[in-house]
């Protein structure tokens, strides 16, 4: 990760990794200290955490939800995970094993849903069900129960793992698009609205790659393997487009993110206000929808009666 | 470029070129009624030229200028040239043997500047003077030469050659800073203004393959090398990671700069509109600038007083 005899910018240790974007080293302690900085600068920046929220994890056992926890309490703000079985053969067996051992560890409160047990369906089914790609399915389920377990436990704010990469590449997505209304809500902060929670993302200033060193330096075990539904996806190609830039520019990534907040998110509010305006109630949920049934209620009608699909028939098509 | 026994989409006949945007193939005749059709659709749909306007192409002797300048009379707009002698060394003497060559052999009339001659700088030269990338020095002349020289010959509009390549990586580059004021100017048509002549891109189309195969089926000798100063420039990188993802979905960057002029555009009019009304006109040449001086007569000041520095010495520096 850095070059022998590279010392460390704020102490002259030893440096362990070398971050071009700051064009800096550090060593593990003042890395821990620069990634408490950056979350800390995020949440206070975009108000992300109010005195007294009541605040629920979106955990996947991965890296970047187990990172956004511990960095939470690191910094004072007590958390409750929330664990979704989503039902992808053995990468959701153990990845709910990562998710729960860092709890236990931490004597951390963990809620776990099932959406096979509690819903009758799973991802590599739903996508089946629906002729989609996978992701399709699991972000609109896991958006759905994230907001209903926030609601039934009383929790103000979902926090989730996203990070720059990831924030910077569904950007470069909605931008290769010009999808104007997804560019118009892509912010760091949503806020709550319909009784729905603010939902907030305070690692949109580490990188992947320091998401990953966090867990290495804290020793955290995390689930290492990407979802094989995600393979071939379009979002790990965007990435790979930046982050070529990256390489001959390091910050490219950063600047392209934050800039696009602060210069052009304003510049949308008045389409955001209309996205906004335009949502009415689901009659059988309640959830905010444009429909008379929301997207979620309609997934689980097709993909609970649809016969049961092994992940390997999903993955090894999307392959 | 295609495989064999390949078809043309059209007549049937042996292809000549794959083009996966369209997913076809065409033959060398239906390809020029492709291309032919792509600018018509260009010049109609953004109003690029009105009925008895005096035209003005920019021509560099490359692809793109000489493919624009054929196009254009293919199309029936008869139109003159602009060659300016940028001083880059071999470059620019070979480039201008292609741009007076393809005049001559058509009957057409080839205006010509020297920027030594008539400034008393060169490119290389004011690289140095101005301790900046030559592309910005290049670009800045440019500029103000095509609008002097279409003011002082009466000209209503001046074409350039840009390709959807081209606009596809500047669009990548100011989304990538976000750059919210070259944004709401990167349009196909900057309408004429304060007695400056409307500058119109007939090839925002086509692509860079597409102008260089529509050369080699027309039979036009045009400049293949890239100019030296560009080497290593950002631009290049841009058109790469762009390049990458049109590899896996074909498309991607003509949606990239058409959904850009036809969705963002008209969110950006307001920013478009401020930047117009704060320009005023430069003391000395009388072109619009913000500041008492313009940006080119500060940099024929600071470029002509400046020794003259051979293309080897700045060339090799960007390498």
């Amino acid at each position: 990760m850095v070059a022998t005899g590279s010392k460390c910018r704020t102490c002259k240790a030893p440096a362990i990794i070398d971050l071009p974007r700051h064009n800096a080293k550090f060593c593990a302690e003042h890395f821990q200290e620069l990634c408490r900085r950056q979350v800390a600068k995020a949440i206070e920046h975009w108000k992300m955490i109010e005195p007294g929220d009541r605040i629920l994890v979106a955990v996947s056992g991965g890296k970047d939800s187990l990172a956004v926890w511990d960095l939470l309490h690191e910094l004072g703000h007590a958390a409750d995970g929330l664990y979704i079985g989503l039902g992808i053969g053995d990468y959701s067996d153990t990845s709910a094993v990562y998710a729960r051992d860092f709890a236990t560890a931490r004597g951390l409160k963990l809620i776990e849903v099932s959406l096979r047990e509690e819903y009758g369906y799973d991802i590599p089914t739903a996508a089946r069900a629906t002729r989609r790609v996978p992701c399709s399915s699991c972000g609109l389920s896991k958006r759905h129960l994230f907001d209903k377990a926030a609601l039934d436990g009383g929790y103000d704010v979902v926090v989730t793992g996203h990070n720059l990469d990831d924030e910077a590449a569904v950007l470069f997505g909605n931008t290769l698009r010009w999808d104007i209304e997804y560019l118009a809500r892509q912010l760091p902060v949503l806020p709550a609205r319909d009784g729905l929670p603010r939902k907030v993302k305070p690692l949109v200033r580490l990188s992947e790659r320091e998401t990953a060193a966090w867990c290495v330096v804290r020793g955290i075990d995390y689930m290492v393997e990407e979802c094989p539904m995600a393979e071939g996806n379009r979002h790990l190609a965007y990435k790979a487009a930046l982050n070529a830039v990256e390489r001959d520019s390091p910050g490219t990534k950063a600047a392209f993110y934050l800039n696009f907040v602060e210069r052009m998110v304003p510049l949308l509010a008045d389409v955001r206000a209309e996205t906004v305006a335009s949502v009415g109630t689901c009659s059988r949920c309640g959830s905010p929808t444009t429909g008379e049934v929301c997207a979620f209620c309609r997934l689980v009608d097709k993909a609970s009666a649809h016969e049961r699909v092994p992940v390997e028939l999903i993955a090894r098509r999307h392959r």
